[in-house]
């Protein structure tokens, strides 16, 4: 299963008046990390679209069980968790570095499809580097 | 059930280069529209927390069935489902105006928490609110 | 000179650790006030597009008085200063509703430009619907 | 002059409709630029608020001559050109890594104040340290 880590810190722009990451930006994290996943196996996004194939989510969860605070650095553990048809299910485990708490988990479904946002096959080379990272 | 019909509107900030709503935009939506949902029972977030109570996500989940677009006018129509101990369940569904087309739906789970996060009862006049507008 | 008043709700994505809206969210708060503005005037930025026109920031800038807090309501005063060529000037100024002080002030300088960023005259809808309004 | 280069990745969250990074988020690069600017002289924002210091932006500016895109890789160098009495003033130029072109540059005032906002005299340590790595 491919799969990333990927550091990030924490900055002022993330936190709210708890003190805390505002929930929404922990998505925006997952974004960041499963972009680094999919650049780890070879692939760029922008590589992607530009041969006329979109990732949207589908749908998005996430359980928060400790909040990231100011200069925390997190670890993003994702990984590209299955591929069925033109589905792409991706995990996300979030943990401060320092302590090595888990402070949040969720995943993301993610479906390919043209321009247009109409269902699309996966482009071969992605299942094939898909596979072949698999069955490693 | 105490519920609310939040109207919002799609601006540049929102969109990204699918031409479509980024998707952790719509948390910010959701929260919106639970602010105002409490705001409609009388309660507002900043007297809660100048008593003492925190209501951090402890879940979040968001289905994505159509993009909203620059300039829509959405809906969002939120309730309170349930108040378990001192769980609350706040239900969304987004809906674009002008075709009534059901863009997303999602919840998010809460608890009350005192300022460093302890569990805690919620206070009384919150529980009195939700029992009064639930049995309405 | 075009001109609108734009009223607006703080919520939790906003504010920071201070307590304060976040510095770079008045930035959205005043795209927020601009598209209203050119709605006003009967101008949607969405046909803008439509037709071959963008309108990138080319400056922008904010002075900060006080801060804006959790559920203050404030009127972001925003005019169409003056349209020199192919730039467009847009001023503004953002009030709390319930004291009428002043928080922020600041201005953005746009310039048309066709999709690939090239400086492209004006449309003339814009022109005259700018010239009409500024001799009322 | 204390100065620091900050690398940074470029997410799909940062992108609007035009393929460009939304004019407010590069203010978002300049704070995490400058939390590393403090951070590479051994000064932690924590530890600044821990004490009872704030550092509120009084204003802010940024000129936007050419957009960044997805995936690009961009250089926030970053100066802290002065304080005077109880004002910062930081500077900021971003660069595309690939090419070298000059995207934004900009600045921010800031002001060291007390918890309740009220001028305060900027931390011994937090001169010292200035004074030190100016001298060099």
């Amino acid at each position: 299963m491919p799969s990333f880590s990927y550091l990030k810190k924490i900055f002022y722009k993330d936190i709210d008046q708890m003190g805390l990451v505002y929930y929404s930006r922990y998505f925006e994290f997952f974004e960041e990390a499963r972009t680094e996943l999919l650049n780890n196996m070879g692939i760029k996004v922008t590589t992607i679209e530009d041969l006329g194939y979109f990732l949207p989510v589908i749908s998005a969860t996430c359980d928060y069980k400790e909040g990231a605070k100011l200069e925390d650095i997190i670890i993003v553990k994702t990984a590209l968790q299955s591929m069925i048809g033109i589905k792409l299910k991706i995990v996300y485990e979030i943990y401060r570095k320092s302590d090595s708490h888990l402070l949040v988990s969720g995943h993301t479904m993610h479906v390919f499809t043209d321009k247009k946002g109409a269902p699309k096959r996966p482009p071969k080379f992605f299942i094939e580097k898909f596979k072949l990272i698999s069955h490693d």
